[in-house]
């Protein structure tokens, strides 16, 4: 038997994420399917998938629950665009 | 750069299991380091590594913080030992 | 941007799988996707999903190539039928 | 029971790639352990874990046995340094 999973390289956020109350640089993003992400790792943060890159994100903490992951990251760092 | 993690196929409690507040048969188990599950997928569960068959788990939450690994699974099956 | 892939936990070889000639005990098996397997770990063979099982398999070698996983097992112990 | 393997999302070369003999831009990589990566998709391929981005790879099949990996990649753009 087998669990589909997605082996993903990158954080893209689809405009999708949700600031923690915690932080103001830590995102809470909830994609759908079981994602495997590397964490502690910086990794480009994009908001589409061929899209500008925002910044750097690093992985603080990935959940699965009922066919979702849940991830929480920090951005480390930010593209400036002015 | 890379990730260390772990697959797994089994769940292995070494007695570090505890009953969650919401039902008899679901179970929270703390492993260090990040480890793979699959989920939803009914695994054995076993005490020790090479020892007896406690029964069939099912995860339902697997999350990753801190290099730690937290699982949440439903024991679907006991083995009984009379 | 993300690869799907299949964790799986146990061989099921729906009578697909032939013999290397280099020994009597070890078999290749090609499955569709990239499929991951746990390897050097005694896992269950089976014919079907559901289906009884044939014996215990150790991966020796696992390729992704072309979104096929090629898959080299040694049955190490086989369930006798008589 | 589990297996170690490290997740990766970027090509390492160390100067340890050699070329293939069917193409110019294909090379083989070999790793130690069991390393998961992308396939088919767009990753950095860097001299050293800091260091300068040499291109673009793309894996085109990944290889586990004997606790190595093995690469073949294609080098799809060249980062010039004229």
């Amino acid at each position: 038997m087998g669990m589909g999973l997605e082996l993903n390289t990158m954080i893209v956020t689809k405009n999708n994420e949700s600031r923690a109350q915690e932080s103001d640089n830590v995102y809470i993003l909830v994609k759908e399917g079981y994602r495997l992400y590397p964490m502690e790792i910086p990794i480009e943060v994009r908001k589409t998938k061929g899209g500008e890159i925002v910044g750097t994100g690093i992985i603080k903490q990935l959940r699965w629950e009922d066919k979702m992951t849940y991830l929480t990251y920090e951005l480390v760092s930010l593209k400036s665009t002015n």
